[in-house]
């Protein structure tokens, strides 16, 4: 029987997880190949180090040429993290031939589109399913099992950090501050945390997630990021008064070859799929013409969910090898990169007004509105803490993202509108 | 570039709709297979029929023959339904070498196990996936995705007809008999709707799904099935007011290497991922050692999912061809058939009693519980609409199925005690 051998970059909880997955389970992973898996070299920083996992000697380097210049390996998996040196390593080794899986989310979003090049001018497989979401097969879902279908809207909660701060917002009544803290405790949230709360880390994986689902080339710099610092008790009690939850979720829908991806705080009916998605949990929710919706959920990190994602990686990278088509199944870009206009972005929105509470403040508002042609689905006036004022509470129908804009500029030309207090997307319903 | 020629079996909609996908996606298909996919010829009632896609007369035939002794065609792909004639074709198919995929769900429930049996002698893949859970990769993902975990549960719901009668139940209040009786008109219940409705349909799927996540080889006898046509509207409120939701759920678990399949109207907690799953989709919860919880949501059935679910079966089934691995990657029993015996199997239980309502009537029943160790999370009694009865409901910690029988052995006994008005599994939390 061939055997296909591999070069295994990092000896963390996430490299001795593959290496225990790949000894646990040889006899099924040959079955399921028709080859059999070798680990010839180990990269490692202390070779000398003891591991909870069975390592033959012979494995062990901390010199990255070993692996990545060596014969006979064919696969490396990389499971370090870090970038320069890793960057380094990975170019080294797509250029030698070598195939490559990687669970480095943080190196993918930096310098994915250039060694995806690169194993493209080499013939080489780079797959990084582990780096989007843990124990979700999603990208290889849409590679796969829905490259039948035309997708038209990938929704998604992608970062286990923000899910868990807006679940004990809304489950403990706690604010941001606080929340962020404990999540900082607990190993949740990073020291400088605003790559997750800013939304940036979402932004990267909806990035990815739509140039796989409508075959494009989008970059970064095409989503429109919100975070959550600013989301207050008060607007998650409104919202669920209003029958909403507040999530922060990546949308990425395409209408007409036009894509559009936001990551923002979003109001979802909670009774949708999503909004149930709790704590550290990711969830991705895909619309197809054909299959209609799926939803596929789970742990959006932690060392064992990301070595079982890692080794069926690797696996998904055997099989390609043997099946004489590595670097061709890339989903080639075959749409040119093209936005929707302000005025071919539709959504409902949530707008929360602290007005003057005088007799025709409601009118001219709604005025402004209807001139605007923005119909709403809800509204609420409630009397304000301060004297004197009143807070207008709205869930407008399906506007345009143009119809959004000349009324919140209409709005601050009233002089009974004191303040915008707070502005959300509304989805997941009709 | 190599071709694969098929043929297909059955121009319904499924069928029109394989056709479909497989001439809208050729050059996605052939990047990812290597391979080009052709149809070679297809089995139709009347051939003479306009279909609302394009079709060679060529292909079109009447005689299962021109498909199966074909000497070119390498895959069958069935989608026309049918048990004994079809099952002959398939047999047939195989014994000629042909690979096979199908999504007929009553066939492989009443011979799958001799068809796959006959496959392996063959050396052929038999592929089902499309058959178990219409748009919801749920086979490939427990052996493929999952393939290096060790998976201690699954939890589904795997029938939409019950799912949409429990969801409207449970919504709009409505009685079992009026919600079937509307199921029947909309095409969600057959005219005969014992299969679903009480559990067998789901049961088949059980046994599947537990199959190949625990590598036993266990019957359809196996199972422990209870349909939802006892449920009532009572039982639905006080569910509600103790924070649960009723589903008709299957539950495969392992401890131990001994399994457990049920299928049961079953209590969950309201924020259960599967609590959320309404109307006629599905879902497949799996607790995987490694991965942890994970879910699949999808359409139950549809002949849209249903043909991209067939057209990825056959990229399997063609890539299995390709790797030289066809008739290998079954997911062989690894374990022995072994059963929980009844004090093996934990869970909670909803109990609804109908008692006497006199002074001490409480205290006897609490007596009996707790002379076989069992305990209550919840426990309420309420005046019944019969004068001097009254009810009481409770839900138990976790206890065994021998302490619960027991239990209700005792309670019999008792005068006190005029009937069990109804009894449920409740599962879903700690």
């Amino acid at each position: 029987m061939d055997t296909v051998k591999i070069g295994l970059c990092g000896l963390g909880t996430v490299g001795t997880g593959v290496v225990k997955v790949l000894q646990g389970h040889q006899e099924r992973i040959q079955h399921m190949l028709g080859c059999k898996i070798e680990i010839e070299k180990v990269l490692a920083h202390d070779i000398s180090k003891a591991r909870d996992v069975e390592i033959d000697p012979n494995w062990l380097t901390t010199d990255p040429s070993d692996l990545v210049d060596h014969d006979e390996i064919e696969v490396i998996v990389e499971v370090m993290g870090g970038i320069d040196e890793t960057y380094k390593i990975l170019e080294r080794a797509l250029k030698n031939k070598k195939h490559v899986v990687t669970a480095n989310k943080d190196l993918m979003a930096l310098h994915g589109q250039k060694l995806i090049q690169i194993a493209k001018e080499n013939q080489c497989d780079i797959q990084y399913d582990a780096s989007i979401a843990g124990g979700i097969p999603i990208v290889r879902t849409l590679v796969d099992g829905l490259a039948s279908d035309h997708i038209e809207k990938v929704m998604g909660i992608v970062n286990g950090t923000t899910n868990f701060i807006m679940t004990k917002m809304t489950k403990e009544g706690l604010d941001f501050d606080v929340v962020l803290k404990e999540a900082q405790k607990l190993g949740f949230a990073e020291a400088d945390p605003s790559a997750d709360v800013d939304g940036l880390d979402a932004a990267r994986k909806m990035v990815l997630l739509a140039n796989l689902a409508f075959k494009m080339e989008l970059n970064l710099d095409d989503v429109k990021v919100k975070g959550i610092r600013q989301v207050t008790q008060e607007d998650i009690n409104f919202a669920d008064n209003l029958g909403y939850t507040i999530k922060l979720i990546g949308i990425a829908s395409m209408d007409d070859h036009k894509a559009e991806v936001t990551v923002e705080p979003t109001l979802l009916p909670k009774d949708h799929p999503l909004a149930l998605v709790n704590d550290e949990f990711n969830a991705v929710f895909v619309h197809g013409e054909a299959v209609g919706e799926t939803m596929f959920y789970g742990p959006g990190a932690g060392s064992l969910p990301t070595a079982t994602a890692v080794v069926s990686d690797l696996m998904e990278v055997i099989r390609h090898l043997r099946l004489g088509i590595s670097g061709k199944s890339y989903v080639e870009p075959q749409f040119k990169r093209q936005l929707k206009a302000d005025h071919e972005k539709f959504s409902r929105h949530f707008i929360r007004l602290d007005v003057e509470d005088q007799a025709g403040a409601f009118q001219e508002i709604t005025n402004v509105f209807s001139e605007n042609s923005v119909s709403f689905a809800k509204i609420l006036q409630l009397p304000a803490k301060e004297k004197g004022r009143a807070e207008i509470v709205m869930v407008t129908h399906h506007i345009s993202q143009e119809q959004l804009l000349k009324s919140m500029q209409a709005l601050e030309k009233l002089t009974v509108v004191k303040r915008l207090i707070s502005h959300y997307r509304v989805d997941g319903e009709e």
